[in-house]
């Protein structure tokens, strides 16, 4: 069963290692443990709802609680205490387009708002239902989850928009393709949602962001339906496609994904090498993504997040001979973890690891072998799950995320990490903060920040410092030539920066396109563009 | 001096060999040369302007009738008979942002219509003016063409918009880069034309077309300018840039582009494989693009091309020998030439080779080295000269292109080329067709069709003519599944195939989008969307 209150089935369990807790008291100060709220709780809170029964329609209190929030720390902190403030008045499961287009025309009729809802994984507050006068029906796309058609010659394959990650993939598997996509969300979050939110995952650097992936699909909206027909590529006017992504459910529903797949590959695997500092581990990596080398993934660790995950790892043991090991070649206190992959056929896969290596070697990286990155791969989707052990520990942790050019990366890490490392400093505070780069581009690169701060008292603390932080960081980043989502969306918690992004006549046309396709305003409103 | 009435430089020009008349005139008949008029007989012809003189503007005739008209084959027969209908009232030459927006001021305090104008390169109608109560400001920005920053370590580079390819590559190359955007047109054709019109390089395979080289940029509009920022990526709502790309004008004025760059390959050369049929080279191929060799630059003529093309080579000795070599080895009657590039580090660039070739001999393919690839590389700006000499042998040529998944690259290249060779059987003529793919995709590929006709007894017959193989031609593309355009866009000849493309919500949003940057309807009426 899924949890109700966190992350992912309630039977995958992932723990802090015994040295974990001691690590971050050392850093941070002892844990601080607040009381979770039950779900009966919860359950005795939620109004009557507003919308009349209705065969597409659940109006049972416990779907409606479990559709209340998405994942961000917020919601966390909501969903722990058991403070919701609102809940859908229903949630529908429509399993056609044809249903989805019944109850959006039941939803201009009676006025309702809609919110589309795909996996519930939104870490930016997409799906939160505001308070509001008229009805709120949450729309879960779940049940559209097929694969409906695979046109293996143009490799296409035309999914529902309800199809999370494991149902994408083991749909193509069965029949020798890939999507390629894996964001850290992926065993809950769905199509639909990563063409809303213009997702990317770790595999990016082979397979392309969501953007690329993205063929065409149908958008259904309040000014009726618009087809995305697929074309290899196109100079027939803008691309509508590009309106979809990232519309954050503000513009319609998706009823449909066309997606470019590839087969299975031949061959697969993932390396560690370390650098022996920031600057030379900054340059490498660049060099790599620059020289174009066929790579599928490549993931770079700061000092202070290379030595947590070591700390964390378990292993003592072993991890202090690797360290001793490292050492001796050069990558001492301040090393760097960069991990990289290939895929594909293993010829091609032989010449750009024996080149990632090469050039790894004049920025003094040491070959680890695949060890570490086989660790990665097995673990790519539980650091979610770190959440609860942390907080079971009495720590808060979250993430932000931003990406600018190459020439502004080390500027931009280092205010970032300083806004989030001192922001409680009045307090009195220490927060802990780590940063890798996981997604790399020609041009630059994203950054992922790791941060752990203790929650205070109270509920209300724990979430005044969660404000304090995001806030001085999402300055930061908008005020600094970065962008204030490189693969989560605006949703609400963004809103606020995307005006220094997008400019005022930006704002306007987005604003524009909203009214152009939902003139009544009864999708999301308050995602994306505040107003 | 660039030709008034052509296509280059006075001082190119290229013949047709001495076979080439007789290839031509076996398969459709004895040329029918028409007179050309001159200059001085249609400067005659140039009404007065309706402009007050402006220190920014040119009134001048010649200055006129030299940005009357762009590359299509009506302009073309337009210019040789000298009956060019409508002239821009003026031209203005702005050297700075800023005078941009005064002229754009001054447009829309007096009532003007402005044309943005590049390299004047357009092949489907951009820049001609239309006869309007309103007078018609041609803005040429062919003085906006340095290069105004270069970030190293990002790759991005800043130009002014009106630079032409061998300004954008002059520029860069004493800097060490490359754009790396080479559309045959690029001795002309202009860096704010190819991201107005989505065009795409010759060598798309490496670099990406120039969706993906446009990294931001400015776009000036009567709702104000819009700043579109560099990222490498963003998943902060829609893509501004996406807007501008493929806008031809209609939503505003682009005065400033952002572009990625790559560092000059240490490596380059272009090789010739001959495959025995064209069922074989079309799974070559797609074998090829969906393996995701790092190739730079791949092109497959069909069984027809090829043909013309070693006829029209010269040296018949040498193309003999050649034949019946591949003859030998399997490709005789029916093969398919087949050239391929690789661009980068030599280690790299030999990998991809060897697997390039391996490939393709399970395909049946016949290498035959660099020779005929330099040959590609040494001409690869040429044919559009050859329209000249066609032309004074008495033939039209032109090209029209679309894209479309692999599934449907087959049909509809046969679909398409029957509509050209039979389109005027109707009057007893034969029209000689052949296709290249030339740029080609994971999910699909380009299809570049060249067809050369008689021009009958007239200019009015010729563009009767044109017109007839044009509609037929388009009207196959647009209902069996191909863009209207693959890479130059829809200006006012592919317009009325656009609703087929993006459906009435579609064509819906594109108005909402030219009236909120464009409210007086000012830019270019009738581009893009016909209203």
């Amino acid at each position: 069963m899924r949890r109700w209150n966190g992350w992912g089935d309630e039977s995958t369990v992932v723990e802090l290692p015994a040295n974990g807790a001691r690590f971050l008291a050392e850093r941070i100060g002892a844990g601080q443990a607040l009381a979770d709220a039950g779900l009966e709780q919860v359950l005795a809170r939620v109004p009557a709802s507003r919308l009349a029964p209705h065969p597409l329609i659940s109006l049972d209190a416990e779907t409606r609680v479990r559709h209340a929030r998405g994942q961000s720390l917020p919601d966390w902190l909501a969903m722990r205490e058991g403070e919701f403030g609102q809940f859908p008045d229903g949630v529908a499961f429509p399993e056609t387009q044809e249903e989805v287009r019944q109850l959006m025309a039941l939803a201009a009729e009676r006025d309702w708002v809609l919110i589309p809802y795909g996996g519930g994984t939104s870490v930016a507050g997409h799906i939160n239902p505001q308070a509001s006068g008229r009805p709120v029906l949450t729309l879960s796309l779940e049940r559209m989850n097929r694969l409906l058609e695979l046109d293996e010659e143009s490799q296409v394959a035309v999914f529902g928009p309800g199809a999370n990650g494991p149902q994408v993939e083991s749909q193509l598997r069965a029949r020798g393709y890939t999507l390629g996509h894996f964001p850290q969300s992926w065993e809950l979050s769905t199509l639909g949602g990563w063409v809303a939110s213009r997702s990317s995952g770790q595999q990016s650097l082979r397979y392309g962001r969501i953007e690329q992936l993205f063929a065409g699909g149908t958008l259904e909206t309040f000014a009726g339906p618009m087809a995305l027909p697929t074309f290899p590529a196109s100079a027939a006017g803008p691309d509508l496609r590009e309106l979809v992504l990232g519309s954050e459910g503000r513009f319609g529903v998706i009823s449909e994904v066309r997606v470019r797949v590839t087969p299975l590959a031949r061959q697969e695997a993932f390396y560690a090498v370390f650098l022996p500092n920031w600057a030379q581990a900054l340059q490498g990596i660049r060099s790599l993504v620059q020289a174009r080398l066929p790579l599928s993934m490549l993931r770079l660790s700061n000092a202070i997040e290379t030595e947590t995950q070591l700390a964390l790892a378990g292993h003592p043991g072993q991890i202090a001979l690797l360290e001793k090991y490292l050492a001796l070649r050069g990558a001492g206190a301040g090393k760097c973890m960069l991990t990289f992959g290939v895929t594909g056929s293993p010829a091609l896969n032989a010449a750009s690891l024996k080149q990632a290596r090469r050039l790894l070697k004049g920025f003094g990286g040491v070959f680890t072998g695949t060890l570490l990155g086989r660790k990665w791969a097995e673990n790519r989707f539980r650091f979610p799950y770190l959440r609860h052990a942390l907080w079971e520990a009495g720590y808060v942790v979250d993430t932000l995320e931003t990406a600018t050019d190459w020439a502004n990366v080390g500027h931009l890490l280092d205010k970032v990490e300083a806004s989030l490392r001192d922001g409680l400093a009045a307090q009195g505070e220490r927060v802990h903060v780590f940063t890798h780069l996981s997604h790399v581009y020609g041009e630059g690169s994203s950054l992922y920040t790791t941060y752990v701060y203790r929650p205070g008292g109270s509920y209300a603390e724990a979430l005044a410092r969660w404000r304090t932080l995001k806030t001085a960081a999402s300055e930061v980043i908008a005020h600094n030539r970065g962008t204030i989502s490189h693969q989560h969306g605006v949703g609400r918690d963004h809103a606020p920066w995307l005006p220094v992004e997008k400019g005022p006549l930006g704002m306007a046309t987005l604003r524009t396109l909203a009214r152009h396709f939902d003139p009544d305003g009864r999708l999301v409103p308050g995602v994306l563009l505040e107003d």
